[in-house]
């Protein structure tokens, strides 16, 4: 027969799949000799069958009641018992956190008679009290009433007393309240409040039940991916009191600070108080140590607990307590949270303390912590006038003055001054500005729009959609909502972490760490320590290679100094932009064979010196040049705006520059109803006759070079779009035609981003060399959505209902596109066993996403520079995982 | 060890993957004591042996050499033997037929001794000649010399005898073409033209097999998706010679007519010539039956062996055959080609006759073939002045006056008159038009544009993509390359299965068959006959249901008339254009709830009496209602249109109307740069509270009113572009309770057309009752290419390549998006096994896609009315072939 019911004894920290979180906590501490409230839990499959029967299983009646039977027999009293009531609580406690569930009832056990009972034990306002809050609390969460009807009821007694403290209210008035209160509940459900004690923790306990389906926790699951099915446990525990008086009280605590990291006392205590109390902040709380001189037995013992915990847990814990009367109580503990540099501090302390191993200490940081040590802060913000608040689109804090064009931003920079490239919405034109600026700010799209993905991409601040913010361009302001205005000039700051614009200068304070990353010293920090310590074991356990996408030598020398071991992607797209704009127009204008041969010829020395430079700063390690990827159309103007030109000189009775009007027919000819998904990657390559020709040549050209000066060029030719077999071995053997001809070797690969060539990934490994996932489209595909488009229309109102728990763009989707991913590679890999498999998507940076690739066996992953100390590092934890530690 | 060489008397017809079909049906003769010249074929494993390795297998050359011995001692003479040479033809002969692979070499053995003692046997001419045509075919095939050199020189021999017919080249102006010809062999290959007979049977066996690999086969393999493995055989066959005198000839022949089926004597017959000589057309071919006068002994064998064949292939034989000095000689059979009609008679006939059974019947013609009957058809066009040739995009001939607006077509169709719609391209407004005209004609977009998609959807003749027309709709004309002009009024005729585009009326010819399927009435037509026994034979025999992709009540009657079971597939986006634009707008342009509110309030009504035809229309069967599915600007202007108009109006000075400066502010915001994967379907019904509720309300109405009158009505609620479990489960949860409410029980399930949905089955399977695979979607996000962008930007370059054999949106990828139709309806099924699972994309009415939704165990396809009947007939063939029997 299934066992619904475990005392506290019976448990331990094990066992959170079937008593929940907390009571798997409470178990242990009871099992470590600490002094909990003696308790039982009802597991989580009780709720399960509960959920799926509609009826509480029937053997759970008879359980519940043998173990509060000892409990009874433990306590010496019984549960609502009229002269000296046994009083539970009742608390609702999941295998995972989750914050959106029911709270706790309190006092559960107190009636009419009961309450006065517990008055005789000797403080009769504490008894009143007491019943009113199980009142307030069973009221509102087990039976459903409004819980502003008791707050407004609470609210009105001290106003009638012309107080708004609530210990101002004294017996009397809390009986009067009680009365109050009940009247509440009889309107409310028009039924009166069940006076059976034991009627109160059925009901309470089927309400928890209940609030596994509520709607705020089932959202909560569907953001956070916890299955539905897992039901939560219910911790019923006998009462301790904190507010019995001044000898009394309640206080949380950390083992050590959750902050940095230091050993030492850290928490707060309220004396006279329950744990509710304490979060309503009605009264001010004590510093911890300030417990030592009010009542040192109970510090004395508490100092020796928190010790035995963290030995125990061999982590820092925080912790719940609750002192009646001088006797200590421990109502909860768990591995507390920490900021960033802490948890870096704290693992390596551990370490050092003997607590635990380096690997485990590598599983307790993760890269989304180190990414954030590597953003430069803002110290203090006090004083500096905020402007607007947009989203932060790429953490860090950025100074300079207003400019308002890409023009702009790399004269002023050119002169020296710190510059804040402020657009309406960037564009690939924007490139060279974004370059030249220290922080983008948009006042269009969100976190996945160009400026923000680019700007994550260079590791550059960046604030998004700041839409209270009305820029023009032309005459370069900024008007804000209440008509003051910034100028071309004037000095912005900005925090890419929280979104923050302000007007003038506020102090920025560099990250150390990456200050670390890009001299190689350690000095005597401890925090520098710390990641030294712990990405150098990260790159001595992972198998995952971290390569970078890189388009520009400064990006792979950067990206090397990161500790990057080769370049997964370098675009070629910027290689016609700016300069050689033109000669891609006439590459798109040419009528004959003759022109457009012309074109490339001129376009080919460009591309070659772009390559030279890259190989030589990547000299010695893999180099995979993705050829050119989007739509020509893209390298000429907008079609409206042209259009509109055209238009406008004709109404105006001018004749249009004939120029004008040519490029205009072209770019109505290219036009794209959809150029995500048009002539563009391998199709663009297999209909401009020569284009991939030209690119391989100068790929082959610089790499020929760099041999004969006796360097170790490592090229490799990646072709995008790939959705079908054929299309690569037309690329491969015209590519490898060229390659023969200038004497050189290198391997011929595809993106692996049509879904299509996921699914025939077999077919597909017989003429490619490597596969590199290009997640970004594989998303975009597999779900069926521009990145361009739906993020602003309906991502956030996607977030709000849970259909998303985070964006597919930010972390890979392993149900959907990382299925894709897993085909492919086991596919491709059956076809072709060496067959060499990365990840160029920005996926290859996100530190979940990367888990996925090591599961999957890939051979490395590749991501903007700034991410590559976070893919080594979580590589590292991957391979860790997967041998087995435990990371919870 | 591995056989390489087969005797003819050792193989069979089922031998094909082995010995080609050309041999295969050679050894089948053979074996049926049929008069076939001796010979032997060398297997494809022998091809594939030395393809993979390079060289010919070791073994091979000794079982040629003991084949060719026991062939010279069957013949009593000896391959180039110089007084009486055995010559012999080397062919290949690959599994299926390929027109781009090597000819046959003729006359192998003779060399400059030999062809002396042939010479001796009779004939000098004839001995010369035959030389010369080995040199010509050994020189171009398998030594690879410039064939025109001959032609070259052949030519110029008989110009300098004033002639041009080859037969008055006499022994010595061959015997000097002879010389010439080695002469061109020696200096383009610097090589003397081979001697050893032997020496040139192996040269060309070796040829054949590198054929295989040549780059027409590799086009034509790619193209017709032929494994590259299969390798092609040889078959090295004794020559004998129709052109020995006139008691000798050659001929072709059929069993019976190709084009009407009808059982006599359909051939020609040439004398004194070589097959190649009939394929030139030099001479006039005589009809076959004249061959009893010359020589009727060998005609009555002839007719006796036809006769056999027939029998034995249980079908429409053709034949090409020899007769030399009197003997006849059967060089090949196989089962002939016919046409659509003659298709449909044989297969009855071969019943009647008691050849086949009627499900072999049923085998033995397609889809396409009924497809074709069910098109009008032009009668003669001789005289007709034809203006043009585009794209035949929706089969079928169309008459009527040139109208160039859609208005124009409904004003002047509803006072009786035959139009033709003539637009640039077509979109959703032209609906009504493209519904009032008999046929469409654009200059622009391919076969998938809208009108193209949209005609084959009605069934409605058009002609697409006819760019030599610049059409003028403001003008009303349309002006021709010569600068004709074809004004409104004028009448043209349209031919939509060549894509001709005539002036005048032609004369059109209705299809019997539709009018059988209008009307249910058979008559006497042997055709319609056929029709009918097959039809009904199919729709016994298959598991798959038909359904109907239809919109209107009157799309739905027809479809039910030609055989739908259902809808599959109800789009409602029509119900948002026309006269309820302006309400769309309000919808859209809405700043408040209520305003929203008003605007949903006020289409209700409108939508469910368009609900209310329908359902009446399908009363008993089940209607699938797709919610709204494209994005909302689809009902808004056109972005560059209305930004054209604000600014040209600026630019003159003008005050631009606040209202459409509004509207324009809105067209950009909606605006999306990839609206294919933007906010559109389930995303659209999520993000505007009451949309999908408005439609799902207006069909619960709609279908209680019927339910009130007594009725049937079966809606089904499908939400389109579902990606993940949880949209559905959101639009689920709100349908049901307006069902709920309105107390009609309907189905609701989901489309499947985002991979990741597919991918994901098993978990959408929980909030679906039925999938409708939207193969349309699937494919372009399978693919990642949009329709309306790259068909005419580079489809046609993707089918020169052999990317495509087919447009993957004309017939199911059943390697790309089948495996995504496949895993869905496992996984689905998986979770819920009473799954309904069907198809309503284009692909449903594909012949070859209906059969691989049988294999995957779908329940239905729905496809456009006209489709109907080629699904059914499909969706029968697809069960019996199942079930085994063989289609070859």
């Amino acid at each position: 027969m299934t066992k619904y019911v475990y005392d506290f004894a019976e448990g331990s920290r094990d066992m959170k799949d079937l008593l929940g979180g907390k009571g798997a906590n409470l178990s242990e501490m009871t099992n470590l000799g600490l002094p909990v409230p003696p308790g039982f839990v009802i597991t989580t499959e009780a709720c399960t069958a509960y959920l799926s029967s509609g009826s509480v299983p029937e053997a759970l009646a008879a359980e519940v009641t043998s173990h509060l039977e000892a409990l009874e027999a433990t306590m010496g009293k019984k549960l609502g018992q009229a002269d000296d009531p046994l009083l539970v609580s009742v608390r609702s406690g999941a295998k995972f956190s989750m914050p959106g569930m029911m709270d706790t009832v309190l006092n559960i056990g107190l009636n009419d008679a009961s309450v006065l009972g517990l008055a005789k034990q000797g403080d009769e306002r504490f008894a009143w009290d007491s019943y009113r809050r199980l009142l307030q609390m069973f009221g509102k969460t087990v039976l459903g009433v409004d819980g502003e009807l008791f707050e407004h009821a609470h609210d009105e007694a001290k106003k009638q007393r012309g107080t708004t403290n609530d210990l101002d209210l004294d017996a009397a008035a809390l009986q009067q309240l009680v009365e109050t209160f009940k009247g509440i509940v009889r309107d409310a459900t028009g039924q009166d409040f069940p006076q059976d004690p034991r009627e109160q923790m059925d009901l309470a306990t089927r309400a928890v039940f209940d609030s596994w389906n509520g709607e705020r926790a089932r959202l909560y699951r569907r953001q956070e991916r916890i299955p539905a099915d897992l039901g939560t446990a219910v911790n019923v525990c006998s009462m301790v009191f904190g507010n019995l008086g001044m000898d009394s009280g309640t206080g949380v605590a950390f083992t050590r600070d959750p902050s940095s990291g230091a050993q030492g006392v850290y928490g707060d205590y309220l004396q006279n108080a329950q744990g509710e109390d304490v979060v309503a902040g009605i009264r001010n709380t004590l510093p911890l140590q300030d417990l030592e001189g009010l009542d040192k037995t109970s510090y004395d013992e508490l100092m020796g607990i928190m010790s035995t915990l963290e030995h125990h847990y061999r982590d820092l814990c925080d912790i719940e307590f609750t002192i009646e009367r001088g006797k200590l109580w421990m109502l909860q503990t768990r591995v507390g949270k920490r900021t960033a540099g802490a948890a870096f501090r704290i693992a390596t302390q551990l370490v050092d303390e003997g607590l635990i191993e380096l690997d485990e200490a590598l599983l307790r940081v993760n890269g989304a912590q180190l990414a954030q040590l590597m953003f430069p802060r803002f110290g203090s913000t006090d004083g500096a006038k905020k402007l607007t608040k947009g989203m932060g689109a790429s953490p860090g804090a950025a100074v300079g003055k207003a400019v308002f064009s890409s023009a702009a931003a790399e004269e002023w920079a050119a002169r020296g001054e710190d510059v804040i490239l402020v657009r309406r919405e960037t564009n690939p034109d924007d490139l060279s500005g974004m370059i030249a600026a220290r922080g983008i700010l948009t006042s269009r799209g969100g976190k996945t729009s160009h400026a923000a993905v680019v700007a994550r991409g260079m590791g550059k601040t960046c604030v998004c959609g700041a839409e209270e913010l009305e820029v023009s361009t032309s005459s370069r302001t900024i008007t804000l909502r209440d008509g003051s205005v910034v100028n071309e000039g004037d000095v912005l700051s900005i925090d890419g972490t929280t979104g923050e614009v302000f007007a003038g200068e506020v102090a920025v304070a560099p990250s150390q760490v990456v200050e670390y990353f890009e001299t190689g010293a350690v000095g005597d920090d401890d925090l520098v320590q710390a990641v030294d310590r712990l990405i150098r074991h990260a790159d001595g356990a992972r198998r995952l290679r971290v390569r970078t996408n890189a388009d520009t030598a400064e990006d792979a020398q950067r990206a090397r100094r990161f500790g990057a071991e080769g370049i997964g992607l370098c675009r070629t797209e910027h290689m016609f932009l700016g300069d050689r704009r033109q000669l891609v127009e006439d590459l798109i204008l040419a009528d004959t064979d003759d022109e457009r041969t012309a074109a490339l010829d001129a376009l080919l020395p460009l591309q070659r010196s772009d390559f030279l430079e890259i190989l030589r700063a990547m000299d010695g390690l893999p180099v995979t040049v993705r050829l050119i990827d989007p739509p020509l159309h893209e390298f000429l103007p907008d079609l409206t705006e042209l259009t509109v030109e055209v238009c406008v000189a004709e109404a105006k009775g001018e004749v249009p520059d004939p120029k004008r009007v040519r490029l205009l027919e072209e770019v109505r000819r290219l036009h794209e109803m959809n150029p995500m998904l048009g002539l563009r990657g391998v199709r663009l390559g297999l209909v401009i006759p020569g284009l991939f020709a030209l690119q391989v040549r100068a790929l082959a050209l610089a790499a020929k070079q760099l041999k004969d000066e006796g360097l170790d060029p490592r090229p490799e030719v990646m072709v995008p779009l790939v959705g079908a077999v054929q299309e690569l071995e037309l690329v491969r053997e015209e590519s490898e035609k060229i390659l023969a001809e200038v004497g050189i070797e290198a391997p011929i690969g595809t993106m692996i981003e049509v879904p299509r060539a996921a699914l025939t990934a077999g077919q597909v490994a017989e003429a490619a060399e490597f596969f590199s996932f290009g997640t970004n489209d594989l998303t975009q595909m597999g779900w069926g959505f521009s990145r361009d488009d739906v993020e602003a229309a309906f991502f956030s109102r996607y977030l709000d209902l849970g259909i998303f728990g985070v964006s597919p763009f930010e972390s890979l989707d392993r149900d959907g596109v990382g299925r894709l991913v897993r085909i492919a590679a086991e596919e491709g890999r059956r076809t072709r066993p060496d067959l060499h498999l990365g990840v160029c998507g920005e996926h290859g940076g996100d530190p979940d996403s990367v888990h996925f690739f090591h599961e999957v066996g890939l051979d490395y992953v590749s991501c903007s520079p700034f991410r590559v100390p976070v893919a080594r590092l979580e590589a590292g934890r991957a391979a860790l995982e997967a041998t087995g530690s435990d990371t919870r």
